[in-house]
């Protein structure tokens, strides 16, 4: 049977992530890999985790092993809840505002879903992160991006096009503008309050929904939380998007939707649809988890760790790029990830080549476009490799510019 | 906002499971229910897996805590790869004929999304899965629905349907046939050797694809295992479907797809944008519990269980409507459903109203439909009530049916 004749749309446009290709390479002995944006197993609590696992499969077994609703642990709610406000400040969240999917892809799918057709606009941040442009483009809507600045992304740009739209007529098909605002995937910058402040205030003009994506958000390395815009605008217009994987651990595989009720109802139907529920278990195992720990305490060292690393690869950086003109990279205040630009010229997709002979590994700037489109800029994760690696790698990757830009006449 | 203004043409046609509806009556204190199709808690082998869960958090959290890959656990590969030999006599399964996915709902829908558009068309059965309906309606495709029988689908029906298509050009746009052929949800019914050879002819004559759902397949009372149709036909022509929910646990949502590399990458790569991967932890533990206790051995008590329950439930059936003319019902050879048929007339959602009252629940046969129709006929789940709840339960039924046969004139 020849499938290619069976397929769907969907089905013929499917691709397989670039970073997964490329992540192929960096399993390879003897290579340093600033790809992954996986956090590091020694961060997890497994002791707590394996008592609490076995606890509740004994004892709450007729919950932890049975079919769970489709809207998640009852008990998670209460403790999201707490999390929210001693984060967020956000007050009032319930069980109506809450749904609990399978890690925030899920949650980018159903919104997806429950917003997006072919003629809708989809409005993104440039560089995009990958996961939701991959979840969108399978209802095939129209996007927008809207390059980011060291301070998240410009939002004057954004007014231009939103008045652009507005005068064209199209101002109805923009079903949300979509937004990591806290040290980005890929580009490491955070939105500064005034920026946040007039995203809200275009949002509430146009009637647009905001979709505000954070899974780093407590990841914090210096400096103060700035408010999400969930807090800024209310549930009227942002429905905030969260998960235990950077915070806790990525394969319990629980993300959330936080929103208004009848958002929230909207994706709870299409989930039942996708696949009925998530595990009862591993939503239990996190409630009580962070009913008998402090999640703000135990994530200290593992901040305090990705800060560390994060200095060495900064003090790298600086040590080996800072010769060549026209490079820059973002100096992130947390998460996972910097972002390198190199000068015109460059095409980091095309550089990869030789960083495999070097065995160094990134991910091209192009993974993170909606287009497809060649970049100078690359992102790199400083959150895995061991710190005397992360000096390792950096210096690979000098010589691998250095060879790229020789090659190619663009540096002297 | 007005958030109906936003919403997708899937947004906008989300609808509540019936089910889901229906069951929430069932929780309320005195009320006997056969309605919902959950296994029975105490089947759960809750002190092995409690033991592993422990112990695969402590000792491999670098696996069992972290990202797992889309495709999900290669040691989960291994074992049921053994498990589909002894179960089916199915040979030469590897990593690529398989993809975990979070339960058999999740498969629905990815295998909805690779091979749906709207000018498809589905073969289903006629009752149908309604998780089955719930997942392919999202794509919005043409259903076709074939009646089933006491031995399955009509095949005979579904050769003239076949014809029908082919002779207006219209079976290039079947995108598959869609059979739970052993112990059908709603219907109890299981499909015929000679049905299932016949079946796989058709299959090849139009050169279509099947899928093939198999959760209550080892759950056989009495009888001989039939031949799935994957072995009868091959992985060429045939998607298996299955499950742990239905032998093991539901509480670890793992589903599986079981065919041919293309077709099982192409589900991995809608997978990879609809939720990136389903928890490693979940899929860890089934296969350790897979590797260290026999599957088969552990489910004899729990097969013993709902064959006996299932006795109950027919005698009593037997002994309270063999005196209405023209009921009729299914006697499964396995699984947790028989399917009740009333006379010309019954309308058995209509009918719901007074069990209520009567506090009885089952599932009316409208909620199997494609289109919403009336039906006669209701699902009844043997599976959770204890014995004597069973008799009590028909008994109600049966006042239930006499009442409202009475007051529409329908029995004397």
């Amino acid at each position: 049977m020849d499938i290619e004749l069976k397929l769907s749309e969907t089905g013929k446009n499917l691709r397989s992530s670039l970073i997964r290709e490329l992540l192929k390479y960096a399993s390879i002995p003897g290579s340093i890999s600033f790809g992954g944006g996986v956090p590091d197993p020694n961060t997890f609590p497994r002791h707590e985790l394996a008592e609490i696992a076995k606890e509740v499969i004994e004892k709450e077994y007729a919950y932890t092993l049975q079919y769970n609703t489709t809207e998640g642990d009852d008990e998670l709610v209460k403790q999201i809840a707490k999390l929210l406000e001693r984060m967020y400040g956000i007050t009032g969240i319930d069980r109506p505002n809450i749904l609990f999917t399978t890690g925030s892809q899920q949650a980018l799918d159903l919104l997806a879903r429950v917003f997006l057709d072919k003629d809708s606009i989809c409005i993104v941040e440039f560089p995009v992160y990958l996961g939701a442009a991959s979840a969108f483009r399978m209802m095939f809507p129209q996007f927008i991006t809207i390059p980011l600045q060291d301070d998240g992304m410009d939002v004057d740009y954004l007014e231009r096009k939103l008045k652009e739209l507005d005068s064209e007529g199209k101002i109805k098909n923009v079903k949300f503008i979509y937004t990591v605002p806290n040290f980005h995937n890929p580009a490491g910058v955070t939105m500064s309050l005034e920026k946040r402040k007039r995203l809200v205030e275009l949002a509430e003009k146009y009637d647009l929904l905001v979709i505000e994506d954070d899974p780093y958000g407590m990841l914090r390395f210096e400096g103060e939380h700035l408010p999400a815009l969930y807090k800024l605008a209310g549930p009227d217009r942002v429905v905030l998007l969260n998960t235990f994987s950077k915070i806790l651990t990525p394969g319990l595989r629980i993300g959330m939707i936080i929103g208004r009720a009848d958002i929230v109802r909207k994706a709870t139907l299409a989930k039942q649809a996708a696949d009925l529920c998530s595990p009862s278990l591993n939503q239990r195992i996190a409630a009580r988890y962070l009913e008998r720990y402090d999640l703000f305490e135990q994530l200290k060292p593992g901040i305090e760790l990705y800060k560390r690393k994060k200095d060495v690869m900064m003090k790298a950086l600086e040590e080996e790029f800072a010769d060549i003109k026209g490079v820059h990279w973002v100096n992130p205040q947390g998460g996972l990830f910097t972002w390198l630009t190199l000068p015109d010229g460059f095409d980091t997709m095309d550089m990869f080549e030789i960083a495999k002979e070097k065995m160094i590994y990134y991910i091209p700037g192009q993974a993170f476009t909606i287009d497809d489109s060649v970049s100078t800029s690359m992102r790199l994760s400083f959150c895995l490799p061991p710190e005397e690696k992360i000096i390792e790698g950096v210096k690979r990757l000098k010589a691998v510019v250095v060879e790229y830009g020789k090659r190619k006449g663009l540096i002297g």
